[in-house]
């Protein structure tokens, strides 16, 4: 893990490029690192200056009385080697690099951005940015930033990819009354990631919740293997932007084609248990609810309202956000039954009706609250004549208190009538919205989060006894000879059963004769595949035949698909015919993957057959840190699932197998990351076993 | 068209229940006609009182100088009887019953209710409530509620099922700055729906935007009717509560397990255009853009922006929302290169930069408006040390003025140092946000009702000149004397038949000799089905033959079939095996119709087969008002689409014959509101043709 100590809390900071003018990027920092009440020694720099805002200022970094333990950059980018270099010799951990001018301005930016980071890694300086607004911890306190205003002590680490979105949203706290631990801008993320920060967020005290915005992960698997664990220990929840920017994924393979640009992102945050917002209110929503709430143990919600109308809209959002009406107990039941008026509706949603005061809404939300089967609680108010909005608060806060496992939210649905209550909320741990539906999201939020917590984690990596390298490397290494890059299926079949996987025999003939001769080894009925690494869909090309039971019709079927693969693409290089013996129809699945830049494999499962791309039934895995259990899951998200279960009448499948499949199917383009792209489609499951009836394979 | 003039500009109005004690209902009625400025006569009814509130107090509503044109009633349930039909003596034409204590409680309460609504007929008066909070206008102006308030003068209707809302509504919306036409509470819809306030304020030339919160509706086809014309002069925003109450919906049929509860409400709305709020912020985000934005012209949005972030962000909302990001001309692009600093972006999202003061804005701004390849614009601003918040809202403000036809959106991105612009703003004609994405949902909204009014009416309703009504009556005859409610196959093949609709003839035989007789006359192959009323899923229990070629094996078949079923269903009566030409393989298709209580025959199509609770790939359509084109709508938003446009090689089905099809299904469930539920799964479609294979139908 890396040590980020000297980061967020140094002895001493340099600021090289500090100024006396106003306004000034070099002046703002040197009056933030003043105002914020930082307590170690701040050492401006700046050649020409005797003091700069009452500080002793130093013509440069190695001049300073003692070394700077870490220095912020705010000087021009040409400068920003050399005093790196300067920095590093005079023994400074940490550069913030606030400077820009880089990656973000073309190829020389780059090239400049490359050095800065050679030379930061030649004094094992670690660099945050450049071309970033900076960092503050409210804890430490420190504000090494250029940002106008430094904010709230609090709970919330806010690690950004948007400079400006710091400056926004620490402008908006202070409205919100938002309190933050941390706030870091990343820039542009040349040495210190998003990863770094999540991972020194997941063991700072001082941190209840870790919110990012980004709009791309920087290092794939060194992300997931952070979050993962970080994850275990803290909410994190991330703004990803960019969905639109639709990568040019090339789309050679079925999985391809269904894998839009987003999926890796989509899949990887939820393997690893991240919350993604999808909304930036709903971030910081979320972010509220985790700084001031307990986690609830489990989904079920009790409603508490003076109102029918917003206590049947909180029901609906209840059911559409996956969690449950609470059910009372009997006990619960009665006792709301002999206090509350009796056109109350007594079970959930609790209708305390319009003419409650607060001593109803005490009264009910005591009670559910003590309910085991509630987990959480939600506080409708309707102003109506006599509504005690005050003290209907009050009585949220104390049973907050008395209860203090279960998370209690609420709606106060007015505006000036209400003020009162709202504002005693606000001071206070309960979050308060206008309409019901934000709680209702933020207590699905947090539910989720709960129960990814509370997952046991499944530590056993994938492993085979029985995985043949040799013959997958040696017949790769044919292929490559012979400069293809999408492998006969005769091949790929090969090279899966060498791990395992149960392809069907396929053997490439060459002639009518060869063909009727395989087939007859092979036994009768038998299937024809015309053999071409160029044809995707051989299918639609006339490029297959089933069901020939001798050889005559082998040997005429031979001629015919030549015949008619000539006539449609008479440009394509053909290998011949394929013959695979015929087998018995099992539910048609697909098991495919495709590789995404950040994320390595991602692997597909669903119905298979040629209308999968018409059906898209299909979920996705990152093959990094698959265990069964995801796999599982992975099934158990598809329709597919529904006819591997045994669907009217039929026998169950081997679900088994399936699983072991796909695990086989992991392992391998794991181990070979030649192999660009898969699809097993179809794959048939039987009641006892599975085949990969046509596979193919592209490597790089 | 109901007339509510006298509802809401009556020139007189009476309060029964006038009461002096402050806090009363009958006291906060008075007050509140007063306060808010009608202009037409009060007449507080009290026999104990001779004035109330400084108004001239009358012993009963027979007694007032000049007869009410409305009166309100705020009497205990027991006297509203008597009360009615002394109103309706005096000629009150509309009366308002905020009075509780009708169906709301119970079955004497809905007796109650029901004898109101007669004397209220007696004497044609139209009746709002009961149960209601009573009604405002403030173009009138009028106040016949007890809410404390009055809201803001505006162009919003708000018509609410639930009364609590309408005091949350109108209490928040004074935060809000949120002005109001009219405020409606429907109470308990004895007599006036929102169908009749949805009406009147389509017509009212002070209303911009009609909103409704509904739980549910009272007249379908009246609602139907009224959405359908109105939605044309103005849009109209639902928000429907309830959809977790999952109707208990016997789910028999294929058609009936996939149409949920909600369904038809979903179908019903989208059908006549409404815009259905899923959340209580959308209802009210939509309502400002409507009533402070024009409708824009159709989906391309531009985006201005300080910052990159947020830019993505918006980007990635618009793709989202079903909204296009838009392309600027050479023009735009040229003029935006030639003044913004080098490294802004030019293209969409325009990014002027966090150095960008007003004047970059306002540029930006004018540029993109120009483009006559952008419908609507949003501007996106953080808070940068010279960001101009107060200029930069001026300058949005100019350019609406200068493009009256397209809308401008904000999101003010912090808080304390853009609140001068966020002010600006509010004060005007530009809704502003915090964050970017309810600004896209709000253009999305409005784009999306723009192309609902400017689509061309198609007015024809669907007819067939060649219905065999009297075969259909007496098939019907014959069950319904049979004591049936399940059709046999070759009774329902009979009855889509005599509608024009291709059904497979289909022959009921009752012994093997029969059944191979009939095969003969039909034609080899066939196929053999059992026939069962209480059997819906045949091949589950063997009681399926496929491909039967000669008379020996079809007697042969006849009598597996009827010893598969008599194992599995030893119970079950059996009326013989139904025999059936077998069809050639087309495009498998549902064309299935299940029954709503309020909107009556909701039509389905999709993939067919056994497969298609599984694949649940359907669409939904109502039969009441359905046209050609909606049909061919509803097919094109199914995966059997992209099938029967001819799939991967495959010749293209004959679309117009599957069209007619669902055209005449709907037609028949219409003519014919005994088929409860009716199921064609499968139909085939071919290149020429439809044919219906099997065909349930189920009566009441």
């Amino acid at each position: 893990m890396t040590d980020l100590t000297s980061l967020f809390s140094p002895k001493s900071v340099a600021i090289v490029g500090a100024s006396k003018s106003p306004g000034k990027i070099g002046n703002v920092i040197v009056k933030n690192m003043i105002s914020c009440g930082y307590k170690g020694k701040v050492f401006p720099i700046n050649p020409k200056e005797p003091e700069i805002e009452g500080l002793s200022c130093y013509p440069s970094v190695d001049k300073t009385p003692e070394p700077a333990e870490m220095a912020v950059l705010a000087v021009p980018a040409a400068r920003s080697l050399e005093i790196a270099e300067m920095c590093g010799k005079s023994g400074v951990k940490h550069l913030v690099a606030i400077t820009a001018g880089f990656k973000e301005t073309g190829k020389e930016g780059l090239e400049l951005e490359r050095k800065l980071l050679d030379t930061c890694r030649n004094f094992k300086m670690r660099l945050l940015g450049p071309n970033c607004v900076g960092l503050m911890d409210t804890h430490t306190p420190i504000n090494a930033s250029f940002a106008a205003g430094y904010p709230l002590e609090g709970e919330i680490a806010f690690i950004s990819q948007s400079g400006a979105m710091v400056l926004s949203i620490l402008d908006w706290s202070f409205r919100a009354g938002l309190g933050f631990s941390k706030f870091v801008s990343l820039g542009n993320k040349a040495d210190l990631t998003e990863a770094h920060f999540i991972e020194d967020a997941a063991e700072d005290p001082n941190t209840k919740v870790i919110l990012c915005y980004i709009e791309d992960v920087e290092d794939g698997s060194h992300f997931l293997e952070v979050a993962r664990r970080a994850v275990k220990k803290k909410p994190i929840i991330i703004l990803k932007s960019g969905i639109s920017q639709a990568g040019a994924q090339a789309a050679s393979s079925h999985t391809g084609a269904l894998a839009g640009s987003d999926l890796a992102y989509e899949t990887a945050f939820r393997q690893c248990g991240i919350i993604r917002a999808r909304e930036m209110s709903e971030l910081f929503d979320l972010a509220v609810a985790f700084a001031k709430q307990p986690v609830p143990r489990s989904n079920r919600v009790a409603v508490v309202t003076n109102s029918g109308g917003p206590g049947i809209i909180a029901t609906d959002s209840i059911e559409q956000k996956n969690l449950a009406m609470a059910r009372f107990t009997k006990e619960t039941i009665d006792a709301l039954r002999e206090r509350l008026p009796a056109e109350a509706n007594i079970y959930n949603p609790v209708d305390v009706l319009g003419d409650a005061k607060a001593d109803r809404f005490r009264f009910s939300l005591e009670k559910v609250l003590a309910d085991p089967g509630v987990d959480s609680a939600v506080v409708l108010v309707c102003p109506t004549a006599v509504t005690e909005p005050r003290e209907t608060a009050r009585a949220m806060l104390d049973m907050r208190r008395t209860y203090p496992d279960k998370p209690v939210f609420a709606a106060f649905m007015g505006g000036e009538k209400l003020a009162e209550g709202i504002e005693t909320l606000a001071q206070a741990q309960i979050p308060c919205f206008t309409f019901p539906e934000p709680a209702i999201t933020s207590i699905s939020g947090m539910a989720n989060y709960g129960r990814i917590r509370d997952m046991p984690e499944e530590q056993e990596q994938l492993s085979f006894p029985d995985l043949d390298l040799k013959t997958v490397k040696a017949t790769l290494f044919d292929i490559k000879r012979d400069n293809r890059l999408v492998l006969l299926g005769s091949e790929a079949a090969e090279i899966v059963s060498a791990y395992g996987i149960p392809a069907v025999p396929t053997f490439l003939a060459n002639s009518p004769e060869e063909a009727a001769e395989f087939a007859e080894q092979a036994g009768f009925p038998v299937v024809l595949k015309i053999a071409s690494p160029q044809i995707m869909h051989k299918t639609d090309v006339g490029g297959v035949k089933i069901g020939l039971s001798s050889r005559d019709e082998v040997s005429k079927g031979f001629i015919e698909i030549m015949d008619n693969v000539h006539r449609y693409l008479p440009r394509v290089v053909l290998y011949g015919v394929e013959v695979q013996k015929m087998m018995p129809k099992g539910v048609e699945l697909i098991i495919g993957v495709t590789r995404d830049v950040q994320f390595g494999p991602l692997i597909a499962f669903g119905l298979g057959g040629i209308y999968v791309n018409l059906l898209k039934d299909v979920a996705f895995r990152l093959a990094n840190g698959l265990v069964t259990k995801e796999i599982e899951k992975m099934i158990s998200e598809t329709r597919a699932y529904t006819l591997l279960r045994g669907y009217r009448g039929e026998k169950p499948s081997d679900i088994n197998a399936v699983v072991d499949t796909i695990g086989r199917v992991a392992k391998l383009v794991t181990d070979f990351p030649e192999i660009t792209e898969m699809d097993i489609n179809p794959a048939f499951a039987y009641s006892q076993g599975i085949s990969a009836l046509d596979v193919k394979i592209t490597i790089s």
